[in-house]
C-alpha cells in the first residue's frame, strides 16, 4: 500500500474492503442468475411496450391537478378506473386537503418610473399566497439577496415590495442541492418580510432554464401574528430586467395584482392499488408518487410520471406473470405540493394497520434516465441493498447511497427502508412547477428504463429475507 | 466469505480487492485536494458561463455541414475565427474528402396497389447512395428481416426493392449496442441485395423515436463487380405502414426517386487549435470531435456539440488561468460521417511528427449528461485513470471502463490511451442523422457538465507522470 497513507487510514481501508467483499459475495448467491433474468425481462417489456408512457399521456390530457381542483378529481377517477381495468384491487383513502385557487391570471407592471413605466413583468403567484384585492398593491421595490441583508435593511422595508433575487446557483452540479439552498426565500420570504412592514414579495423563479416562464411552489403557512402579504415568482428574464431597472431607477414602483385565495379544505383521496403477495400478503412494499400537481404545466414530470411508473411496476409484474412473495402496493398520494396531507394520512394508516411495511419507494424527482437510489435505512440494510447492484445495473442503476428518500414516504415511521428513486437531475428544474412541465418533455425510454429499475428493486425487496 | 464461493473465485476476489485498494490509494496523493479544487473551478465556470452552448448556437445557425458542402467551408472558417478570437494557435490541416450531394429532395410513393396506390412514403437517401435517374425506379417490394432471410429468399429478389425492416431493438438498454446490432443493413444492405438482382433497397430508419422522420447515414463503398443500386431510409411510421401494407397486398409496387450523386473529391480541412504546455509542449493530449454532419438537421449533437465541448476545454483552461504541463490540442475532424478522411489524415500526421501523443479524447455520442469514459489502454493505465474517479465525480463522472473510444481517434496508432466520452445515451438515436438533431435538443447544463468532465480529465492527463 502507498506509504503516504497513515496506518489508521490503511486499517480503515482494509475494513472497508472486507465489508465490500462481504457485500459483493451475496451477489454470487444461487438466485443471482434468476434475478438477473427477471430484471432483463422487466427491462425488455418496459422499453418495448412503453405502456406507462401512453398512460402518462392520458393523465396529462386531463390537465393540471392541483389539490381540490376539478381536474384533481378527474385524475383520481381516471386512476381508479385504470387500476381496476388493469386488474388490481383499488382503495380510495379519504383525506382532507387544502384548496387554494389562483383565480384569474395575475399581473405585474412597473407603474411608476421615468424609464420603465408600463413595462409588464411575467409573474405567477406562489402557492398558498393571499391575493392583493381587486385594486392590487402598488409599492416601491427593494432588492434583497438573503435574510442577512433583509435583517440589515429592516428599516428600509416598510411599505415596500421585497424582491428576493436568488435563483438556483447554476454552479452546483446536483440541482436538488441548488434548489434546497435557495427555496427558503420562497418558503419563508413573505413571513420574514412581513415582520418589517413589507407589503408584498417577489422572488426570482427557482429555475435552471433562463427563459421567462415563472415557477410557482408552496409557501410555508403564514404566521397569524403578522400581516399576510402576497407573494409571487418572476420569470427569470424579467427578474434580471427588474434587477437592472432598479439600478437605473431605485424609486420605480411596481403594481401587482394576485387573484388567488384559499377556500375551505376539501375531501380528496389517495389512490391505492395492491398486487397481493403469494407468501406474505401482509408484508408491504410501497411504490409511489403524488397525483396532485401545480396548476402550471400538467405535472408530467412532477409527478404524473412518478405515479405512472409506480403503477406500471404492478402491471409489469402482472403481464410478465411474476408473482411477488410480498404485496406490492402502488400509492398515488394527493396534496404533496401544498400540504402533504396525503402522505401524512397514509402514514397514520401505517401506525394502525396490522400489515407490516417492509420498504417504501418514492419517485418524485422527474422521469429521466435512472442513476441510483437514495436510502434511509440502517447500515446492514444499506449494504444488503448495495449487494444487489450487479443485478440492478441491468436496469441502468449505477449506485445506492444513504440519502433523502422523498417527501411523502418520509412521514411513515417504523419502516426498515425508505427509498428515493434518483434519475438524472440536470433538466428537472427547467420544468419544475411551471408551464414547461408538459408531456412533450418526457422521453419514453428514459421513463420506461426508470420504471424497470424501480420494478427490479421492488421485486428484490419482495423476494429477499 | 460466503461459503458458496469456490476457493479460486475467493482468491481472485482478494487479488481484485488488492488492486482496487492500490488504485484507491493514489487518490490520497498530496495533489488530490488541488485536483479537486481545480475540477470544481472548471465545473463552476462551465455551468455558470455556458460559453460553449452559445458557440454551438452560432455553429448550428450555419446549417448542416456535410463534407464538401458550402456550409462545411463556412463552418471551417467560423471555427478558425473563433479559435483565433479566443487566442489559440490554429492549424488548418488539408485533407481530401468525398463530396456526396443529395440533390432535390427524394420521393417515394406506392405507385401500384389495389388498396394503397398514391400513398407517399417519407424517405431519405442513404449517404453515398447512387441516384435513380430522373425517372426513378418502380418495382415490387420484398420485406426481409436479416441477411439469413435474404440468402434464403435469394431466388425471389430479382427486379425487386428489398425492404430491410430492422430498426434498433428497443429492449437493449445501451442504445449504441442496439444501433451496432442493426446498422449492418444500412452499411451493407445495398451490396448484399445487388448480388441477387435487386434494383434498390429501403431500410427502416435506425431510431429510438417512433415518429416519421427518416434517419440517414453512410453506406459502405459499393463493390465494383456488382450493380450499384440506390438505397434510402424510411421514416419509422412509414416503414411500419409499408410492413402492414405488404401483408394485405404483397404485389404492391413502390416508385422511388433519388437525386443524389457523388462529385469528385474536394479539398477540405481539419481545424486544430493548441494550448501549449508549460513544461512538455511536445507532449500532446487531444480533445476532439468532428465538424462535418449529415445534411439532415444541423448536427447539434452529432457532432457540433462534441467539437464545441473540445474547444471550450481549451477556453476553460485559459479563462481560469490553468497552465497545463502538456499541450492540450483541440481537433475538429472533417468527414467522420462519410469517409473518416479527417481522422485518417491526422493519424498519418501522428506517424511522422516528432511530437509525442500521450492520450486522445473523442466526444461523439451526443452532449447529454456525462456518465463515464470508455478507454482503450493497457491495464495499468486504465487502473491509474480509475484512481482519478474520486476527482472526476465532481464533474458527474460515474465510471471509467475499457471500451471503444471513438471513430476518428481510433485511427491513431502508438498512443498510450484512447478515450471516448460517454454521456447518457437514451435520447441520442431519437436525433441521430435526422432532422431531429437541432440546437433546441441540446440542454445547456448537460452539455456544459460534459465539457467540465472532459476538461478535468484532460487536466489530469496533462499533469500526471
Amino acid at each position: 500500500l502507498n506509504k503516504n497513507i497513515p496506518r489508521v487510514r490503511r486499517r480503515t481501508t482494509l475494513i472497508l474492503l472486507i465489508i465490500i467483499s462481504f457485500s459483493l459475495s451475496s451477489i454470487f448467491s444461487k438466485d443471482r442468475d434468476k434475478y438477473i433474468g427477471i430484471t432483463k425481462e422487466i427491462v425488455r417489456s418496459a422499453l418495448t411496450k412503453q405502456n406507462g408512457y401512453e398512460w402518462l399521456r392520458e393523465l396529462c390530457e386531463i390537465g393540471p391537478r392541483l389539490s381540490g381542483s376539478q381536474n384533481s378529481f378527474k385524475a383520481i377517477s381516471w386512476a381508479e378506473e385504470k387500476m381496476e381495468e388493469l386488474g388490481f384491487d383499488v382503495w380510495l383513502q379519504p383525506v382532507m386537503v387544502p384548496h387554494w385557487v389562483r383565480g384569474e391570471k395575475e399581473e405585474a407592471v412597473i407603474s411608476e418610473s421615468e424609464f420603465f413605466e408600463g413595462r409588464n413583468l411575467e409573474i405567477l403567484a406562489l402557492g398558498r399566497s393571499v391575493g392583493t384585492g381587486k385594486d392590487g398593491i402598488t409599492a416601491p421595490v427593494i432588492k434583497i439577496n438573503d435574510f442577512d441583508e433583509l435583517e440589515a435593511k429592516k428599516e428600509e422595508l416598510k411599505g415596500k415590495i421585497v424582491f428576493f433575487n436568488r435563483s438556483i446557483d447554476p454552479a452546483i452540479v446536483n440541482t436538488f442541492q441548488g434548489y434546497t439552498d435557495s427555496v427558503v426565500y420562497r418558503l419563508r420570504g413573505a413571513i420574514e418580510a412581513a415582520k418589517y412592514g413589507s407589503v408584498g414579495i417577489l422572488i426570482t423563479s427557482l429555475t435552471t432554464k433562463y427563459d421567462n416562464v415563472p415557477h410557482t411552489g408552496a409557501m410555508r403557512d403564514y404566521v397569524d401574528s403578522l400581516p399576510k402579504i402576497p407573494a409571487a415568482a418572476l420569470g427569470y428574464l424579467d427578474a434580471d430586467f427588474l434587477n437592472d431597472a432598479l439600478k437605473k431607477d431605485p424609486t420605480l414602483k411596481v403594481k401587482m395584482k394576485l387573484n388567488c385565495k384559499t377556500l375551505p379544505d376539501t375531501l380528496s383521496y389517495n389512490v391505492i392499488a395492491d398486487l397481493k403477495g403469494t407468501e406474505k400478503p401482509d408484508e408491504i412494499i410501497i411504490v409511489s408518487g403524488h397525483l396532485d400537481s401545480w396548476d402550471a404545466g400538467v405535472g408530467a414530470h412532477d409527478d404524473g410520471g412518478g405515479c405512472i411508473q409506480s403503477l406500471e411496476v404492478l402491471d409489469l409484474f402482472k403481464r410478465l406473470s411474476i408473482k411477488p412473495k410480498r404485496t406490492i402496493r402502488c400509492i398515488f398520494y394527493i396534496n404533496e405540493e401544498n400540504g402533504s396531507k396525503g402522505g401524512i394520512e397514509y402514514a397514520a394508516y401505517v401506525d394502525t394497520t396490522k400489515e407490516k411495511h417492509i420498504a417504501a419507494i418514492e419517485t418524485d424527482q422527474g422521469v429521466f434516465t435512472p442513476e441510483g437510489f437514495n436510502v434511509t435505512a440502517d447500515s446492514s440494510t444499506l449494504i444488503k441493498m448495495q449487494s444487489w447492484l450487479p443485478i440492478l445495473e441491468y436496469a441502468g442503476i449505477n449506485w445506492i447511497k444513504k440519502g433523502f428518500s422523498g417527501s411523502d414516504i418520509s412521514k411513515i415511521k417504523n419502516i426498515p427502508a425508505l427509498i428515493g428513486f434518483v434519475p438524472d437531475d440536470q433538466r428537472y428544474f427547467d420544468l419544475h412547477h411551471s408551464n414547461n412541465d408538459v408531456f412533450e418533455e418526457v422521453n419514453p425510454r428514459e421513463m420506461e428504463l426508470g420504471t424497470a429499475a424501480i420494478a427490479a428493486l421492488a421485486y428484490l425487496l419482495s423476494e429477499e429475507p
